[in-house]
This record gives C-alpha cells, sequence and structure tokens, in this order.
C-alpha cells in the first residue's frame, strides 16, 4: 500500500478541515470509501494507535476493580423505552426488522449506548448490598446512532465504544465514582495521550439523557469546535427505578440502587491525538502509543553491495538491541527522503539513520518527529539515549499542547461582543449566565440562535468560578448564578 | 453475584447437555436471559477466559506479518450478492431496513463474515506486487445469522469472531499460507487451550461458501458431536474475480490475485474448554488461561482475632511475592468449604490455605484443582514450588485430554454397522467413501438420511490415509477415492 502519497497539502493553520482529513486519508488512518454513509474502515495504522487508548484505558479501569464483560449489540424495543428522557435516543435508533427475506417477529434495535441492555440484566444480578458496589465495563464494541452528518473520529453512525457502569448503595458512593471517572481520564486522556481538558459540568438541558448530572472533560480543537473526550454520568436512582435494580441493604429493607457511567469517546481521543499534537507534516504520537516507536533506515548511498550489507547488518544488530520498544528497519527501495516523509507523516516519534559514515563511526543518527534536529549517537550509548530522547519528546508534545490550550479562555459581560467573536474565537469563552440548572433553556435558545450554534459547556467542576457580586445573565440580564463556558461544537 | 450456588448437579458422564449448561450458568460464563434468542451476554469469568484466546490469537498471528485493522459491522446488499455461491449466507443474513421511524433508503445488512466487506476495500488497497503478499486480520468482533437452533459458544445468532483475510500474487504462496495457518491453530488450540483435534480438508459439497477448498480442525465434545474449532480457506481466484482484487505483477501484466482466510471459533474454543477440561465439580483451565490463576484462602478457625489478623497478613505478604501471577485472596464470610467449591466451580488452577496450622510451621497447603491432592510447601520454595506444580497441572489436563481423545477413531467398512454404531458411538467413524470431491453429494445424503444426521468431516490434511486397493464406497459400493471421517454434528 505505499503509494507514491505525496505529504499533506494543506496548511493545518490555515485550513484545518482539509488537513485533518488529509492526514486521516494519507497517514492511512481511515478509509473513508466503505460506501455505507457514516460507517469507515478502521486501517492498520489508525487502529493500532486506537486500540492503546484501548488498552490504557482497560488497564486503568481494572484497576479500579471494574470487570469485563460483554453484551449483546442488540436492545429490546421494551428496554429502550423505559427510561423516559433515556427513550430520547429512539429517533436515532436502527432497527433490525428483517432476516433473509422474511420479517422477524420481535424487531431489535442496534445499542445506541449500553443503559437499555445492561440494566435490565444488572436488575437479576444485583440482590444485596454485599453484591455492590458492583462496577463493570464493557470495551473495544461499537454503537450505532443515524446521525446526520458524520466525520471520521468525531461522529459517526458506527464508532467506537468503551462503558463502564457501575452500581452503589448510596448517593455518596456514586458520586465518588465520578471524581474517580475524572481521574482515570486524566491519566488515560492527559498524561499518556497529552492532551489537555477542562472538566466541566454540563447544563441540564445538554446532560446525557436520563441522567442526574453529566460531566465531561472537553478539549478544544484547532478549528475553535469543543470536542468532548469522555463523559460521566451520575444516574441517581433514575435508571434503577425504571429497570428495578433493587438491594435489600444491611437494614434487611429493600432499597433502590445509586449508579454512574462513564464512557471515554475512543474517537474523540483519536481526533484530538491527530489534531492537536499534528503538524503540516502529518500526525505526532506520544511515545507510548506509537504503533512504530523507532523506524531504522539504511543509507546505501554507494553502489557497492558490500558496504550495504554492512548496513544492513548493523542495522539487525540495533533493531536486536532495540527489541523492546516497537522497531522497524524500512528495507523498501525508496530514497531516504521518500522514507523520511513517510513516516513523519504517520508519526514515527524516532528516525535512526546508519549510513557509511555511521558505520565508520560507530555512531548512529538521531532525529527526533518534534523537531527534525540530528543527533549523533555513540553506539555504546544507544538504549540509554533512546530513554531519554523519547522522554524529551514527550515533553515537548506535552508542552506544545499545554502551550496551545493555555490562553483559549476569554471573558466577556457582553452579549454584543459573544455574539461578535463566537464564529472568530477560537476558543472558551466565559461569561456570567443565568443558570444551568433552571430556565437556562431559554437563554441558551438564543444564545444558540444568535450566535449560530455557540454551545454551552457548562461550568467547571469540581471547582466551580466564583461569581462577582453583580454579575448579569449575559443573555437575559438577570442575576447570573453560574460563569459557564462557551464554545462552538462539532 | 456470589448466591448460593450449589455445585453441578448433573454429571458429566451421564448428561453431557445438562452437565454444559449447569456450568455456563453456574460458573457465571455466560447468561443466557438476554431476552433476544441467540444473543447471550458475556459474563466477567467467561470474557476473561474469552480474552485469553484473543490475546494469543492476536499474537501468533501479529508473529506471522499479519495487520490489524477493523471494519464496520454493515455489509452493502450489493456486495453479499457478488459471489455467487458465497451468497449462499444471504437466508441468514439479518437486515436494518429502518432508523428512528423511518426506512432507511438503502438497507444493509449485519455481517455474517467478513469477505463481502473486506473485500471491495481489498480491490483499492491491492495494486500491485509490491503490495503482496498483503495480511490483515481483524479481532475481538461479532457476526450474525439468523440461525434456527442456538446455543451458548456453539451457535449463536451473534457470535464472537476473528478473520484473517491474505492476499498473495502466486497460488503456491496461498497454499502455504494454508500450513501456517494450521501451525497457528495448533499453536493456540493444543498448545495453550491443550484442546486435541484432527485437521480435515473438508469435502466439496461442506465447504465454505465460494472457497476452492476449506480446512478445519475437528475435535470432539463428550456427547461425541463434531465440535469445528476453526476453518481455513483456500480462496483460489473466485474472490478476486468477483470483488475485482488485481495487481500489476514484475511482468507489468495484470493478473487476479490469489487469496486464503482464516477464522479461528472464538466460541468453538470456549466450549471444547468447558467441555472437554471439565469435570463434574465444573471447569478446569489450563494455568495460562485462567482469569484467576492462584486463589488464597485464609483458614480462620479460631475465633481469637489476633491469629486472624495475622493470618490475613500472611495472605498478603504472599500474594505480593506472587504478583507476577494473577492472584487474588478470598476475605469473603464464607465456609471454607463453600469458598473450594466456588473457586473449583471455576477452575481456578492452584489454591494455597494459610490457617494457624500453616502460620505456625512457615509453610502453606496447595491444592491443583486437577487432583485435589494437599501438598504443604515451605515458604521459602512458593515460587518454585508454583511454577512446578503449575506444569504438572499443565501435563496433567493435556494428558487427559489426549486420552480422551485418542481411540475415538473406529474403523468399519459395513454401512449397515456404520448405522447400528453412528448413534451411539462417540468419535470419528472412519471409512472408505467414493470421493469428497465428486459425486460424494448423492453418497454424503443417503449417508446423512440413514444415520440422523451423520456428517462427513473430510479427510485427514496435509497427510491423506492411503486407500487398501479393493476399498469400496461405504455407500455406493462403487470404488473408494478417500478414506473420510463422519461424525455427528453441532
Amino acid at each position: 500500500m505505499k503509494e507514491d502519497v505525496k505529504g499533506i497539502t494543506a496548511k493545518k493553520d490555515k485550513d484545518f478541515s482539509e488537513w485533518y482529513t488529509q492526514v486521516i486519508q494519507k497517514a492511512e488512518l481511515a478509509d473513508i470509501r466503505f460506501g455505507i454513509q457514516g460507517f469507515i474502515v478502521h486501517q492498520s495504522w489508525g487502529f493500532r494507535i486506537i486500540r492503546k487508548i484501548y488498552e490504557y484505558l482497560e488497564k486503568e479501569i481494572e484497576k479500579d476493580n471494574h470487570e469485563p464483560f460483554l453484551f449483546p449489540i442488540s436492545v429490546k424495543e421494551k428496554d429502550l423505552m423505559r427510561e423516559k428522557e433515556h427513550a430520547g435516543f429512539n429517533p436515532e435508533v436502527f432497527w433490525v426488522s428483517e432476516a433473509g427475506d422474511k420479517k422477524i417477529e420481535e424487531r431489535f434495535a442496534l445499542r445506541p449506548t449500553g443503559e437499555a441492555q445492561i440494566y435490565p440484566i444488572y436488575s437479576l444480578w444485583i440482590r444485596s448490598y454485599k453484591d455492590l458496589p458492583f462496577k463493570g465495563y464493557q470495551s473495544r464494541i461499537s454503537v450505532f446512532r443515524n446521525e446526520k452528518t458524520t466525520r471520521p473520529f468525531l461522529r459517526g453512525r458506527e464508532f467506537l465504544f468503551f462503558e463502564s457502569h457501575d452500581v452503589f448503595s448510596t448517593n455518596e458512593d456514586a458520586l465518588k465514582q465520578v471524581k474517580k471517572d475524572l481521574k482515570i481520564s486524566k491519566k488515560v486522556i492527559y498524561n499518556i495521550f497529552k492532551i489537555p481538558f477542562l472538566f466541566f459540568k454540563r447544563p441540564q438541558w445538554d446532560k446525557f439523557k436520563g441522567a442526574v448530572n453529566t460531566f465531561t472533560p472537553d478539549t478544544l480543537m484547532p478549528d475553535g469546535k469543543r470536542n468532548q473526550l469522555a463523559s460521566t454520568h451520575d444516574l441517581g436512582q433514575n435508571f434503577s427505578k425504571a429497570f428495578n435494580i433493587k438491594f435489600i441493604d444491611k437494614d434487611e429493607k429493600e432499597k433502590y440502587a445509586w449508579q454512574t457511567c462513564f464512557g471515554p469517546g475512543i474517537w474523540r481521543i483519536m481526533a484530538a491525538t491527530i489534531g492537536i499534537h499534528g503538524d503540516d507534516k502529518g500526525l505526532i504520537l506520544p511515545f507510548k502509543i506509537a504503533p512504530i516507536q523507532i523506524m531504522i533506515i539504511p543509507i546505501n548511498f554507494s553502489k557497492n553491495n558490500i558496504s550495504k550489507d554492512k548496513i544492513e547488518k548493523r542495522c539487525v544488530e540495533l533493531s536486536k538491541e532495540l527489541k523492546n520498544f516497537r522497531v522497524k528497519i524500512d528495507y523498501s527501495n525508496q530514497s531516504p527522503g521518500f522514507k523520511y516523509n513517510y513516516w513523519d507523516l504517520r508519526g514515527v516519534p524516532i528516525r535512526l539513520e546508519i549510513g557509511p559514515k555511521e558505520l565508520e563511526s560507530n555512531s548512529i543518527t538521531l532525529i527526533k518527529r518534534t523537531d527534525g534536529q540530528r543527533f549523533s549517537i555513540k553506539i555504546e550509548n544507544l538504549k540509554k539515549e533512546i530513554l531519554n530522547h523519547s522522554k524529551l519528546l514527550n515533553e515537548k508534545i506535552k508542552k506544545n499542547a499545554n502551550d496551545y490550550f493555555k490562553n483559549k479562555i476569554k471573558e466577556t459581560q457582553s452579549f454584543e461582543e459573544l455574539v461578535k467573536i463566537i464564529h472568530n474565537y477560537k476558543g472558551f469563552i466565559k461569561v456570567p449566565f443565568c443558570s444551568v440548572d433552571l430556565d437556562g433553556e431559554k437563554c441558551s435558545g438564543i444564545l444558540k440562535e444568535k450566535t449560530n450554534g455557540g454551545n454551552v459547556c457548562g461550568t467547571i467542576y469540581p471547582k466551580e468560578d466564583r461569581l462577582k457580586k453583580d454579575d448579569k445573565c449575559i443573555v437575559c440580564g438577570k442575576k447570573a448564578r453560574n460563569i459557564v463556558y462557551i464554545a462552538k461544537s462539532y
């Protein structure tokens, strides 16, 4: 598949949308030619990055005592209707109603998310306080929603999913889990994937259907749009009442359980990794998540075969020494320049070059994807230098991402200014607002209309910004109750 | 979920079917109460065993240079029709034809298997001999077939899948891959999971729809039924012609590619693991695949709390020392006897008991699931002894499985005898047959009818049994061309 793909032609700063599309195609992350709208093929390079997202999430969620399970792809129609608000998903639901050339007696839905399929079974599994907390999750699955517009890794009719579903005997334990979920988000999304975010409590009118409250870590894409990276829901007893999840407590009384659920956006983390770290040459990947961490490139300038053989022999020796890393040698017949561009486009963190010069001097030339600077390394220091440079690379990616993300918050108290800047401002606009819990829907509607899609992300959680004494809602002018963040959304 | 589940009440030898159902329920492998026929919930204990099947397969298939990818769940109707024989799947296909309350413009199918969705994309990816061999696979996915009868881990409407799809420039390379796939089957299914099998070339009338030839490793379940553990298909150029997978060869001519595909039966390997290794107490698991390898049980006979604390402290020390294994301590308030049965039912390979006696003598009591014998182990030898006993356990499981599988082949040359014994004989019956390649369908039909479902597995591959000079087809009496194996099928 190594076609003569030329590099990215779009500039990330000037035309992010085109740049993003080109990176996905040219780095072979996904093939959008599958032919059914909103369904994409995850190609090997992209899929191996996504597998890392899954692996780190699985590791962290199991450390937090979640048991893995796997539910079917299907949901019963009557279960989808059981929680009234949650049934709001139904217009987006795909139905399987035929098999072969016959109608199915009882049609079933492709799950839009797991609650309606998992909780009827939880009501069978959970009987006593001894069963609680009960923490389960499923990973490496898909969900299905008939979305109007679709975009790879941002919105699809089939998209990759991960969900944990926890059941507690008290509301207090449930609320503690929300904070644990935030910690897991931070560990994986920020520490490993180096994606900075703000953690919001979402407004009541934009929470998960059926939840008491929804919490989301949100980052910003270079086009200024909010990218919701995960969501954690405090479900209270809404679902346990709808799905009859009860337990006998220590006092021998039967009670409805308290629930939370957590869903990192696998695709959204991928989209942020592409969009935030990448540059005009293509992807940039933190060392831990790169499918290939080190690419060794033999430089065969001379036509002298003995030298070529010697160089390739050295490359093999080095790759053996580096066997604890994900390392490859590019033996292809392409020119060194072609190879540099090819692997830079795919974001390989470290490139090692071995030519006649290096052979002679027992050295290696090391280049990091982040800055392209050339380092001459003594062969005996190789492993140490790889560790050192991989650390420097990670630090650079993190610093770049943090620099990009800071100063992305602008304050205003004027609706006029907000309306004026929201089209061009690539960040969060922080404003006083009447309330995210009460009559916000009206003000939010006006805001959405006047700003052409401006979206109230919510309030910072857990430490909400403090209001000043005279803060007035930027839309209706009544006394403000919250400082909220507004951004454009996908 | 630790209900007061009593042990298995059915005897494996006397009523395998009931025993199998009870193990699945009581060891919490799968919950069949999901409410849509043929769709089951994979519970944590079962799912963690299945995850091991996936992990080992992924490791081996990637060692054989396959790249992971992920295709959507959907297939276009017109792609399903492209290979005529393969379109034979269609009566089993589920269709998504509605979304919300509207008809979808172009309905799509839930994939019954990957060919029809993958090969249209392969025809875009593969251009030149330089792209070949192209080896890709997808793992941890489901496929969907509207089967009439369903049984957990044996046949489902949704069942777990793994498939590799390889493309070559020559038929020779493709046929070599068939043998590599056999090797991978052997490594995972036999070496790791300890499931013995015979490798068959299937008869022409029972091959994969659209393949030139199908090869399968088959084992036998204790009820005497053939369990097909995987299948490898030599696709020849059938699919490359139907899906237009062409490449420019070194001679600059455009040619159709040669293809193979390989699909280990994830569920079938699970079913064999349960059925072949288990005993009247429940599951027996090889050490490498057990979700928990070592269960530490504190024995608190005395009411004296100091002793209890000391015992639990010792348990924690031991579990720390064994941290490279999957080890747990059962602190629950149940009696030791309850705990033994509980973990024996789930197949935990090694149990360690620590009571006042062990505390005093600086020893540990070690019991293996396979024989229940008690060993007193010096604390300083713990790790060494664990390694030693886990090896003995694996050897015992392997030996039991091999003993079970050998002598499961009976020869006969009389159709009368075959008809008489096939109901009761729990194994393969080896008979001369007219031909698996030619007019077998007629003889096979008669055989099926007269034996109430007897099924020709095929001929042994790669070394087919030799015919004797006068061997006559057991059904029609004409000159036999093959020695074939017959067994009942699920």
